[in-house]
């Protein structure tokens, strides 16, 4: 254990409870500004966004879904960029594109022709003087400060609120209780022992399945993205209801599983993936609401569910690269800007 | 390496070249069904599946964005199953429902639901008598015979072949030289000295990135579903870009990396990937059009390069299972209808 490793991760994810926080305040006015952008209603909801970013926006679709119904999709860049195929038929559409430093060229671009296309883009930034921020019709700047760190932390659970705006904006639905969610993540970031804990459990192993469903699947799914980025491990997110119809074959003695579970109506499901890992010899780490969890989340529900499950895989990430001599400020051959072309 | 490990899924995927041939010369007559059933346009279109299907999927929202450019969608089951959410604002659209059985409850509730929310049900199924078959505007019956081995192969090439005529019925694209992909596969099929070539290179890996992009990342996809399922092994499909900024970092001198590269202006990203892998003291197999392949693949383009990388992708997995002793027709725990609720 060298905590001198990731000092700038560590300083970065201390900083949530004040960026969340912060946040909270801007979300009404958002809200409005959403509110006033789709007064003549909407046709549907798109997500442009790229590695972490792409998992809040996975968030973002699950959460307008769930609460409109509406049509919701989340890009694949590659049609546009690769085979300069232009998008038709966005008349209509609300197109959410998520970037945090707003200058990643390819959602630049990709923002500029979903805009010709018809749709309103709203974009997601953490510098309202971008590219990306002067291309939406509705510009958030989540004004997380700069992030030095190669992996995103306090960016993506403050993109994650700012989708909470989206949310209320199109739905006759309450914003999330922020000042309680910024004072669990503060509560979480303190609560050091269970992280502890559960990075002894992961001692040794090289591959590990993350599991999540409905609100926290994107947080399994950003969880394995940082596990990758920083520690190498071969972490795979996985839908609870995906992984128990098969993938589940690739956990056993040396391939644990982590386990989100959310107070939503999705998670019982996960829970009862225990008894199936337990008969395959494989370790499992509980994380959320469970009746004896490994590291314990508080019962806020919704979108608190995703962004303190994103702030325990943050945690786990940090103590395993701690627990493995690895420097997460600097993962060998990264790259702090997306250049897609 | 033991022959007689997987009798039923290498039979079953013996009998691609006539399943795909005995398709292609149904695909005129769904084409005109789609065209008749969009005669007044469409507004966009969604995709339902699980497991294989559901990689299916993957590859016919890809072909139908990349030819029409219209919105589309794979859809969140558990949004409707776990949260109770209906869906609402899909009058005009297409919602293309795949399931092998065709009896999926989650999947036959959920195409009834998109039904009454508007949608007109194309169905995707390997039984035409099957209650999905009967819930869609438009059943395409794959016609494939009883699939017996647990892991999928016939029926999700021939579900990829048949969302080729979704994309002709709703864009004026010619459908795919379907004799000529159905010979492709046959020469494939006997072509295995590659095959085990490349086995060789995995004997003993326990972890592997299996990447692609554009029209084969979903056949990226389902050879890693294939690999977790049957080998037990974390596969972990991934998107070239993607991989590209973060995520490469799972790739080492034990994890390599599967490259699929198709004729396609999304691919030579792919080939980009060599190098820096190569840094990384990471294997690498590469299957497709490469200059000098491990694993080669005919130059069709399009949707051939799917399907005939799926095909590659089964092969991969029956080799590392007869090297490993491990029968794939039968893997332990595993069922084959997925019940879902």
């Amino acid at each position: 254990m060298n905590p001198t490793l990731g000092r700038q991760m560590e300083q970065e994810m201390a900083e949530q409870p004040r960026v969340l926080a912060a946040l909270a305040e801007q979300l009404p006015d958002w809200t409005s500004q959403i509110k006033a952008l789709t007064r003549r209603g909407v046709a549907g909801v798109a997500f442009l966004a790229r590695g972490s970013s792409d998992n809040a926006a996975l968030f973002g679709r699950y959460a307008v879904e769930l609460h409109t119904g509406l049509p919701t999709c989340l890009i694949a860049p590659s049609l546009i960029t690769a085979y300069g195929r232009q998008p038709v038929g966005f008349r209509g559409w609300l197109l959410v594109a998520a970037s945090q430093s707003g200058r990643t060229p390819e959602i630049v671009d990709l923002a500029r022709a979903f805009s010709a296309a018809g749709a309103s883009v709203v974009s997601i930034t953490n510098d309202g003087a971008s590219e990306l921020a002067a291309a939406g019709a509705v510009s958030i700047d989540v004004a997380a400060g700069p992030e030095r760190a190669v992996p995103a932390t306090k960016t993506v659970t403050a993109q994650m609120m700012a989708m909470t705006a989206i949310v209320s904006g199109l739905a006759s639905v309450d914003l999330p209780p922020a000042d309680r969610i910024s004072e669990a993540v503060r509560f979480a970031l303190e609560d050091r022992a269970a992280v502890a804990a559960a990075a002894e459990q992961l001692d040794g192993v090289d591959r590990v399945a993350i599991v999540g469903r409905g609100l926290v699947y994107p947080a399994a799914r950003e969880t394995a993205l940082k596990l990758q980025e920083t520690t190498g491990m071969m972490a795979h997110g996985f839908s609870t209801a995906d992984f128990r119809h098969g993938p589940i074959a690739v956990c056993g003695p040396d391939a644990p599983a982590v386990l989100f579970m959310g107070a939503g109506p999705a998670d019982r499901d996960t829970q009862d993936l225990v008894a199936p890992l337990q008969q395959r010899s494989a370790r499992t780490v509980l994380i959320g609401h469970a009746a004896a969890p490994d590291i314990g989340l508080p019962d806020l529900g919704g979108a608190a569910d995703c962004v303190l499950s994103t702030v325990r895989g943050q945690q786990l990430a940090l103590a395993l690269c701690r627990q493995r001599g690895i420097d997460p400020d600097h993962p060998a051959g990264l790259n702090k800007i997306t250049l897609t072309h």
